[in-house]
């Protein structure tokens, strides 16, 4: 006789025929292309599945966000946020199969655009939804919301959330991004950490001057960069007064998560060719619980071939902070402004770009626990990688301090699945167990 | 009865036209136009001024050089400095008149591309001569050495220079780039600083990262940065271990030419909207005798608008250096080199783009006194401005050390001259007194 894992991996191979249209669908938010025509895809697929209710919300414009609402046995509720958008598919020459042609391969993946980022996993849940209905119906209530406009920044996202909050509420909200790591281990991520990016721009003078003038002449790119290195002390953490400060203490159990997470520094090191050692010592604690203050661009004078003797006039940088728990972008950016002003720098311009709150979920929580049993019942009491939260952002915080629910992010991706790159793929095995694991999910929220 | 001076002068009027020709001829060097033609424009005119020989040296490839030799009375040689190539002339919609076709203008200039740089200077000269064929005959030797290739970096200069030392032998060489500054006084430098252009890069990773690793990642604008500003101290000058034992001592007459020197800091400061304050407390004397280290362009990562979280895993700058009279290109890029290393920098890669030695004639010798007397007598005592070197380059160095011979820059232009943009010109009274300025010098040279 089967187990129900098996039957829920055969059921899910067999189904993904009826879900791969949603993938056929190029819907690229960057070039508002098939936008509305994939919301219009779900809600139908929402109301076929048997949906309670489905909407489209679209009164603060932007992408329509498609929600729907299944009733099921228990009082609990669990919310499913996923984005129904993807990123442009170019290069084209440097895909080996058609982007929007979800492809089975031999080496056991299944390839296209928005297989992994994010489409594969909304196919997952709504795989693990009808094998429930067809096996004795939903064992708690579950809820979608599906944005759009996820790979252009979440514009009108937080809006939405704010506006439907009664019909949002829930008790645990299933966010998208879940893989299996490096080491094979599945990951249940509780958070992640916030962004705060801007732009600097310094001119020292009207026009670009003859660098014959270069021995008592400033040069805005000298000025930016003696700006931009005063914010860092010699061990290359901000020297920004109050920054750490902001800086919310660990619980014990973060604490003892992050001693048992996976950290893979070398492998990590080897894949990206890194040839400078790490910026701290601990540098697995420092992907949870540490900011970073990056230089994403600098820009300054003459970059071409050969020589132009000038003395720029005007140096711009771009950055991202990531913040921790605790901090705020404008927090932060308040801070490292009043840092430049006290360091001699007022006249190097600020300009706030984005931010968004860090988010950690209570690892304590009833409702916690329970995700991350039923992950090591399906994947193996050692093949579970607990996260706190992860070194990267999303608009988490949002969502839980409308919703106040625990957020976790769970899923059917891998390490390898080349989200934003050519070639996307997802393990079909990984598509297939990550599908059980809702299931078992659903079931011990029953 | 007409002075002399009133003679040459209207002289130089009335000759303008049989030289304008040379104005007409489009001898851009960047685009390789009529640079034959113009050369051999000029061969013609040497022979049409009674040349005892001409030549057009091309055997090192490169533009042809044109050399002329004339017979004087005295034992003495001046060798003139020139070149007969030009800027090109666009943006050609910012220009009021033909840029090829010299122009007489109400406010008393004429304008044309080429008219102060340097077909002007050299028209003045060849108008001199003519005068002095006219008056008597030439009083001392003179020779005229007048390239194509200045605006393209005087590429194959040196070679020339290197191998016709017999045919160039002279006792003064007589420098284009003369002008008339911002106090309306005649300026008579004799040297150039050295330059020393290089390019940097360093590379911290095979791929540009998420910048969700920032907190333990490096980044390679980080990491120019840290080496560049590792290359200052606190106050601007250069941390270079000993970069400036290089530096020769000055001469007493070199400091007090200093002390008299001209130099219009609050003029400067205002014509070039500066928005800081001078990187010295002498910028006068730092023009002349101080080495500078000038970041040029520095580019890394994404500096297009909107966020692009990424850490750039590669960093350039370009920098150029002027060099103080006793430094070499190679020796300071050796010591920046052993500097980097010595700071951590070792993975910095530097890329030498080019060198030429620093130049100063000797003050006190009997040849520049008769310069300055001479620019006295004409001009009046107050009215000539001695600069040592100017803070700019040039082929200097190289001619001296071949030729043995000290290296004056006197000429026809004026502070607005406009060398390079459009509407190029100088002021008809410059020119007129200019060349009256070389008939004297000639003479005094009998």
């Amino acid at each position: 006789m089967m187990s129900e894992q098996q039957k829920v991996e055969a059921f899910a191979k067999e189904y993904f025929d009826q879900l791969a249209p949603y993938v056929r669908l190029a819907s690229v938010s960057a070039k508002h292309q098939h936008i509305e025509e994939t919301a219009d895809w779900l809600q139908q697929k929402f109301q076929t599945l048997g949906a309670k209710q489905t909407a489209q919300w679209h009164e603060f414009g932007g992408s329509p966000m498609v929600f729907a609402e299944f009733d099921g046995q228990s009082e609990r509720t669990v919310l499913f946020y996923n984005h129904y958008d993807v990123q442009p598919p170019e290069p084209l020459d440097e895909w080996h199969t058609d982007p929007f042609e979800p492809t089975f391969l031999p080496d056991g993946t299944v390839r296209a655009r928005g297989i992994s980022d994010d489409k594969g996993e909304l196919m997952s849940r709504l795989t693990a939804l009808q094998y429930l209905q067809d096996h004795g119906g939903l064992p708690c209530h579950v809820k979608f919301m599906v944005e759009g406009e996820e790979e252009v920044g979440s514009t009108h996202f937080e809006q939405y959330v704010d506006a439907h909050k009664a019909e949002l509420a829930s008790d645990l909200c299933v966010w998208e991004g879940g893989s299996v790591n490096e080491q094979e281990h599945f990951n249940v991520s509780g958070g992640v950490k916030g962004i705060l990016a801007f732009d600097l721009k310094v001119q020292t003078a009207d026009v670009d001057l003859h660098s014959s003038l270069g021995a008592y002449a400033d040069n805005a790119a000298w000025r930016l960069m003696d700006a931009l290195t005063s914010l860092r002390t010699p061990d290359r953490k901000l020297a920004v007064d109050g920054y750490y400060d902001l800086v919310a203490p660990m619980s014990d159990s973060t604490k003892q998560a992050v001693a048992k997470m996976d950290f893979d520094a070398e492998g990590f090191k080897q894949r990206a060719g890194l040839r400078t050692p790490f910026l701290r010592d601990d540098p697995k604690l420092a992907s949870v619980n540490e900011p970073s203050l990056t230089v994403n661009g600098f820009n300054a004078g003459y970059n071409g071939s050969g020589v132009k003797t000038v003395i720029p006039k005007v140096a711009t940088a771009k950055l991202d902070c990531r913040l921790a728990q605790g901090q705020t972008p404008k927090a932060c950016f308040d801070l490292i402004r009043k840092q430049l002003d006290k360091n001699g720098f007022s006249d190097v311009e600020m300009t706030f770009n984005l931010g968004e709150d860090p988010f950690r979920s209570d690892l304590d929580s009833k409702v916690y626990q329970t995700v991350t049993d039923v992950a090591k019942a399906v994947y193996g009491d050692d093949n579970v990688n607990v996260v706190p939260n992860s070194a990267g952002g999303g608009p988490q915080a949002p969502v839980a301090n409308s919703l106040n629910v625990p957020i976790v992010s769970v899923g059917c991706g891998y390490y390898g699945s080349g989200a934003h790159a050519p070639n996307e793929s997802l393990r079909v095995k990984d598509y297939q167990t990550g599908t059980y694991y809702m299931v078992a999910l659903l079931r011990a929220l029953q």
